[in-house]
């Protein structure tokens, strides 16, 4: 039985690293890629370096950004007093896409676990606080995973935020529990936005 | 509502270009990407500008190749007296993975379909006859897709195959009937290639 050419088989492998692509796709997406033109592919290789070349955490928020600030905290329509923390980036998108909401972001980065050693001290916490120095903000929104680990975070953030005279919010549990935020669809992100409650 | 970063809006239209994969996979993959080492995304960008650069058609048998010839061609145990039509690649893969068959290929690239425009000289079935020429092969076996264009194919090359005096058979019709070749299975095509009738 002969073996792909090394280029080939070398593509799959890369390919056969992605999430939710196994060895069926990975050859199917070669062999694909085999057919387009070499323009095609070129695009795809160069925006992958550009990928990590051009975007870096913004400075302000920790969301992806292509600047020292991202587009979000350079907008100056965007509601100065409200702050919304989200673990991850593609969350923050995710409310983006609700349009139901017009503040700022803070992400975290990861989660507070005592279990994969994840401390406060490990993920974005203090510059929160630091954000929350300037007296401009009335209100965190708490946007983290309703599982064991997202409340063990919001509720060490509302002990550290309501002293400081804001309040601290969490969006409602109208998210189904025990399921990554991500995966929440976008009518019940935006009703979990509305229905936040204080903590 | 915010945009992605252009670099990442980018890479999302890129992967979306690719076969089954839509806006929600494009996206997943590149937040992904987003969160792996660089030096990660560069090897899947390298293996991509590689896959182009290095990989051409066997001169001989139009099989993928990282040389003038490929493997398969160059394999001097492989059975000489016999060459296997396909119409792509995949499919020659395919077959080489059912470890059941020892002779030589020839990828045709297409099939003749008047309703395409695509007439004989447009696929690779003058080389096959010059290959038929040596005097060394005794047998072609047609392994085209059980659709119109495949059966209409198969009967061009046996009408001009079986003057020569070798034998044109067709790899059985167990494959199911009116699906492309590459989705069967593997013991399908074991069977299919054992069961080969003459036509």
């Amino acid at each position: 039985m002969a073996q792909y050419p090394e280029a080939l088989s070398r593509l799959i492998r890369e390919l056969k690293k992605l999430p939710s692509i196994g060895q069926r796709t990975a050859e199917r997406l070669a062999f694909h890629l085999l057919n387009q033109p070499e323009e095609e592919v070129r695009l795809l290789s160069e925006s992958l370096v550009e990928l990590k070349a051009k975007i870096r955490p913004c400075k302000e928020c920790f969301n992806f950004s292509e600047g020292e600030l991202c587009a979000i905290c350079q907008d100056p329509r965007r509601d100065r007093s409200l702050i919304c923390v989200v673990s991850h980036p593609p969350e923050l998108w995710k409310l983006e896409r609700t349009n139901g909401y017009h503040g700022l972001y803070h992400v975290l980065g990861d989660l507070i676990s005592p279990v994969n050693d994840v401390q406060p001290e490990d993920i974005h916490i203090e510059e929160l606080m630091q954000r929350l120095q300037g007296g401009q903000v009335k209100e965190v929104i708490l946007a983290l995973d309703p599982k064991v680990e997202g409340e063990a975070t919001a509720m060490y953030l509302a002990r550290k935020i309501k002293p400081l005279g804001i309040s601290a919010t969490r969006i409602a549990q109208g998210v189904p529990i025990g399921r990554d935020l991500e995966f929440a669809d976008e009518l019940t992100l935006s009703r979990a936005l509305q229905g936040r409650v204080s903590i």
